[in-house]
C-alpha cells in the first residue's frame, strides 16, 4: 500500500470516528476551495454526519449554483461561541491560509488537512495530500471511493467544479490523463459542464469590462506585430470604479491576437510603481525578461514591479523584448 | 452486432481494399474538418497506403501545428489531371460540403462517408454515421480501434483537436462522458492540452480586437442591468477593416458579464440591414425572442435579421426584451 492510500485510509478512519465537523477552506476562496468544502460536506451527510462550513472571507456568489453553498458561514455569523473538536481544512497549504479561525478549535480538536499544493507543511493529525493532483477535489475523489461512498449527483457536481477551475478549464499543465477521466466519469452522474464553465470561467464583472474598453484604447502593436501591449493608469482604474484584480485578464487579449508573440500590459498599480505583465507564446522566455527586471514567474507567464512612470516602464520592457526578439519596438 | 459495428467494420474493409485514396472534408474547414483529415492520413500510413489531402478552400493556418498539415493541397494547387476511384470524405453533411471536387473522382469512384451530422444524406457507397457523436473525430477514434490499429501521437493530436473544438473546449452540450474519455486516455499518447486550446480556441484576430474596442465604447447596460447590448454599424466594419465574422464573439462578452440575463450585438451588416443576436443565461429563451422577430435559434443562443436602422432594431429587441423580462429597457 502506498502512503497516499494509507493517508486515505486514515481519513476514512477520521471521518467514521468522529460525529460533528467544522470543514474549513483557504481565505480569497476559489473553485477548488468551495467545491471541495462542499463535496466533504456531500460526503458527511452519505455517512449521517453533522457539521458546520466556514470561510473566513465568507463564499463568492459565483459559486451558488453548488448544492449546500448557502451553509458556508463567514466569521462575522454568529457561531455562538460553539467549538468543534474535529476540523477538516480542505486545500489550504499551511493553517494561516484557513484565516483567523482557531477560536473554532476545542482544546483536544484533531485536524485532517486534505490538500494538494507542493508546499504544504502537514499541519494535520492526519494529513491527505497528493501534490501530482490537480486540484484538492480530485484527491476527494479518492477519498470518497477509498470510504466506499457512492458518486452522488451533488458530490459529482462540486468535485467536477473544484476540477474545471483549477485546471482552467482542463489548459493548464496540471491537467492529467487521470483528472480528465475522472471529470468525464462524473458527467456520467449529472453534471451539465457547459452549464459549470458558464458560470465559473466565463463570467465577468462589469468593471472588468469598463477596464478592458479602457484599456483596448491604449492596445499598441509593436516589434514588428510581434508584441502587443496595453496601458492602464491609476486614473482608469479610479474612473471605472476597478481594482487591481480587474486589470488581471488585460494580458491574455494582447497575448490571444494571431501572430502574436509577447502580449504586456502596464498597470500603474501605485502611483509611481508599475506592475508588468507578460505572456508568452513560443519564441521568447518570459521568465528571463522579468527576472532582468527583478521579478520572475514561468517561461510563458511572468511579470515585475518597476518604480517609475508608465512611460519609462515602457522604454524597459520594450528594450528587454527587442533584445529577445531580434527587433526593435518601431520596426 | 449494431448497424454502427457493422458499418465501422464495412470501413475497416474499404480500408483494406483499396490503396490509393482522396482524402476530403468541407469548404470553410474547422478544426474537427482539418483533425479529421489528419487523422485518416495518420491511419493509412500505419496501413502501409498512399493518399492525398484535398480542401477546396485550403487549410487555415491556424492548424498548421498538426502533422502532415503541409500535405493539405487546395484546388488551385496543380493534381495534374489526377483522379482516384477510392474518396474518403470526412464531416460532410452531404456531397456539397466537399466544394468543387468531382473532377479528380475516377468513373469507378467509391466514396466512404464518414461524418457525425444529424442531417447527412448518406451520399456514401459506405456509410459511417454517428450523429450523436460530438465530432467526426470521435467516429474515427471507433474507426482506429475497429481496424485494430494502435493510437499513435499523431493520430492523437488530430483526434484531440477534432473533440477540443466541436466541443468548444467540452463546454458544449455535445459534451459526453464518451467524448471525455476519449480525450483524457488521448493525453496519454503526449497530447499537449493547454497548447491545443491555446491553438485553437484561444486566438483572436487583430480586426477582431479593433472590433472589440470600437464595440464596447458603445456597451449599454439596460433593463435593470440585465441586459447588456452593443452596437457596431458598417462604417465600424469597414474602419478596422473586419468582417462580419470578426463580430461574431462580440455577444459574448455581453451575455458574460456578471448578473446580466441577456446580451445582445446588433452589427449593420448591409446598409438598412441589422443582424440581431441574443445569448441568454437562463431566465429568457431568446429562441422566442428571435422568432417573434422573424428570426430563430435555440434557447440560450438565437438571432434574426431586421431591415431598418441600429436604433429602430433596438427599439424593435429591446420591447420585446422589455416584455419578457417584465423590465422596461430605461429602468
Amino acid at each position: 500500500m502506498t502512503d497516499y492510500r494509507r493517508a486515505l485510509e486514515e481519513a476514512v478512519r477520521f471521518l467514521r470516528e468522529h460525529d460533528r465537523f467544522l470543514i474549513l477552506s483557504h481565505v480569497n476562496p476559489d473553485g477548488d476551495a468551495i467545491g471541495s468544502t462542499l463535496a466533504v460536506a456531500a460526503m458527511l451527510e452519505q455517512l449521517g454526519k453533522s457539521y458546520v462550513l466556514v470561510n473566513e472571507s465568507g463564499a463568492p456568489d459565483k459559486f451558488s449554483f453548488l448544492p449546500r453553498f448557502e451553509r458556508i458561514c463567514n466569521l462575522s455569523q454568529d457561531l455562538a461561541g460553539d467549538t468543534f473538536s474535529a476540523v477538516i481544512a480542505v486545500d489550504c497549504a499551511d493553517a494561516s491560509r484557513m484565516g483567523d479561525v482557531r477560536h473554532l478549535f476545542a482544546p483536544d480538536a484533531a485536524l485532517l488537512n486534505i490538500d494538494h499544493h507542493p508546499t504544504n507543511d502537514a499541519f494535520g493529525a492526519v494529513n491527505v495530500i497528493r501534490t501530482d493532483a490537480a486540484a484538492t477535489a480530485e484527491i476527494l475523489y479518492d477519498l470518497n471511493e477509498a470510504a466506499g461512498l457512492p458518486i452522488t449527483e451533488d458530490f459529482a457536481l462540486c468535485i467536477y467544479t473544484g476540477l474545471l477551475t483549477d485546471t482552467g478549464g482542463f489548459r493548464y499543465s496540471n491537467t492529467s490523463p487521470y483528472n480528465m477521466e475522472i471529470a468525464a466519469r462524473l458527467l456520467r452522474y449529472g453534471v451539465n459542464p457547459g452549464d459549470v464553465a458558464e458560470r465559473c470561467l466565463e463570467v465577468i464583472t462589469l468593471s472588468h469590462v469598463k477596464l478592458l474598453r479602457q484599456a483596448l484604447q491604449t492596445l499598441r502593436m509593436s516589434h514588428g506585430n510581434l508584441v502587443a501591449s496595453v496601458f492602464v493608469s491609476r486614473q482608469d482604474l479610479e474612473s471605472v470604479g476597478a481594482d487591481r484584480e480587474d486589470a488581471g485578464g488585460l494580458v491574455n487579449y494582447c497575448r490571444n491576437i494571431e501572430g502574436v508573440e509577447v502580449g504586456v500590459s502596464f498597470v500603474e498599480a501605485e502611483p509611481g510603481t508599475v506592475k508588468v505583465s507578460l505572456r508568452a507564446r513560443s519564441r521568447v522566455d518570459v521568465s528571463e525578461i522579468a527576472k532582468q527586471l527583478g521579478g520572475g514567474g514561468h517561461a510563458k507567464a511572468a511579470g515585475c514591479t518597476l518604480r517609475g512612470t508608465l512611460a519609462e516602464a515602457q522604454e524597459r520592457v520594450w528594450n528587454a523584448l527587442g533584445q529577445a526578439l531580434g527587433v526593435n519596438a518601431d520596426e
